[in-house]
């Protein structure tokens, strides 16, 4: 089975997007940005047994692999709009393609992307680079860099299930509805895309949690050059992952583990104004903690000062 | 050395385009597209010892990654814009880290394409993946489905160079002005924009060369599902390629070598038409075929039908 084939069979769908002029197929895409809108350009690479273990589910991959792309465009307030794929494989399995492409349907489905093109290569090992664009009012970006001292930090969901879910995966955990969940939300995130564009109306900076909760906060305050604390009792955690584990280790999955790709925001509108934003949508947002002068990022634990050792996954360190 | 302080170091420059919104170290890259424009994408992986020889040098691969998505713009008639990078690798090398960015930044540069983004991660080879943007006007575009009986099949440059430099590259060849020439028509591929946007007002279809001349010429006429021919004798080679090998294996090259980033294109306009229409340009155009009705490419030497048995380069085969 040669590339064409590979495209042919797994990738090429019939578009009902009009704003596709060409797709899969030829030299490149040709689309049709809306009129008045910015472009939002998200690229996110990964790679089997580093980014995900290399027994997941190729649907499961697939999925993965668009709504980590989404959760960035949902990241800036944004709406997903196409994507073009780049697929290194070690063989052209049949099986394992018809599974990704699944996945990978399932997701454009359901966050309404569409896949316009892309490159398939032969390498030693899995690599899945999936690139997305995303259109977003001008001014109505939210980016890493606006927080300002006096800001409040609010995240979505309940950060720490992904994490929890993957070490579930990678043990010797009984199935169970709570094991379950936990993992579903590792193999499957949901990208914040209605929230996001929700709370872009009032956030004054957001970043999305892929990282590692207070890795990814400290990167929010650095790229605003503020400081930050939050309060670890306030950490919204899942009644999932309260049963299964202590409170300590559910907390310690919240604030390090990653791969939740909940949004975590900030903004000067009060705890009023920000519920009622929100209201109606199908996840919670918490109020977690305060910008201030400064830099770095400090926890308190029902008041008093709290030393978080980090241990947030960097590559190549 | 972590993934931000490769991003910091390497590949975060100031930006002095004006449609960057928001470039390299947010979710995402904020762009403007100009009104009226339709956008171009495409995504091109390079695998070390798969696309080129491990060997090659890391400036040079960093170039080559930029020139190869450059010239599938160009194959659509754009002007390129803006491109992301996601690149795997083994380690974090500074020494190498340093000549790739020099040069990817000169092609950038070279092209006038700015980086705005991309994902740095960890793997078992390395993997380079550019994403690129480009822009058209509406109705501009060159297909690849466009071609019809009775158009003629040109070719920019002279095709077989850059095989028959990668030949030299892994053979034990001596340097001297005619293979360092052709070696460099490999590591350092020339984009055919300036060129590209010319003929698109005269051209029916286009593509460019990755794959080989015969091959490249057989995925155009299946497009848009038309019969062709070529005159073997009418296939433009370098002087250089002419002088250090005969002229059987130079056309070979040039049929099935790859790697050439010329454009191929098809046109129902007169040869003087198009000669004009290039006049001016660094490289040359050359009538070496027509479309018919049918399927299929076939090739002629001196009017006589010729057995070519392909070879193009397909991946998985």
């Amino acid at each position: 089975m040669d590339e064409f084939e590979i495209i042919r069979q797994f990738f090429a769908r019939e578009s009902s997007n009009d704003s596709v002029i060409t797709g899969v197929g030829d030299d490149g895409a040709v689309t049709r940005p809306a009129g008045g809108r910015d472009l939002i350009t998200v690229i996110d690479t990964l790679v089997a047994g580093i980014h995900f273990p290399p027994s997941l589910d190729a649907a499961d991959a697939g999925y993965r692999a668009v709504a980590v792309n989404v959760s960035d465009i949902a990241a800036m307030g944004g709406r997903p709009t196409w994507m073009t794929l780049a697929l290194t494989l070690r063989e052209a399995d049949p099986d394992w393609l018809r599974c990704f492409a699944r996945g990978f349907f399932a997701a454009a489905d359901e966050y309404g992307v569409t896949l316009t093109g892309g490159d398939t290569t032969r390498g030693r090992e899995l690599v899945i680079t999936v690139q997305m664009n995303g259109e977003v009012v001008p001014g109505a970006v939210m980016m890493r860099s606006g927080a300002r001292a006096g800001d409040r930090i609010y995240v979505t969901g309940t950060p720490g299930d992904a994490a929890a879910g993957l070490s579930i995966m990678q043990g010797s955990a009984e199935s169970n509805d709570d094991n379950d969940y936990l993992l579903r939300r590792f193999v499957r995130p949901s990208a914040r895309v209605a929230i996001g564009r929700a709370v872009a109306t009032v956030a004054s900076a957001a970043i999305d949690l892929s990282d590692g909760l207070f890795t990814d906060i400290e990167k929010l305050l650095s790229a605003s050059t503020v400081a930050g604390s939050i309060e670890l009792k306030h950490l919204p955690l899942s009644p999932q992952i309260s049963r299964v584990m202590a409170w300590e280790e559910a907390a310690r999955f919240a604030l390090g583990g990653g791969d939740d790709y909940e949004l975590c925001f900030t903004t000067a509108a009060t705890d009023d104004a920000i519920q009622a934003t929100v209201a109606g949508h199908d996840v919670a947002v918490t109020h977690i903690g305060e910008v201030s002068d400064g830099q770095g990022l400090n926890c308190t634990l029902e008041g008093k000062p709290y030393t978080y050792q980090n241990d947030g996954y960097r590559h190549f360190n």
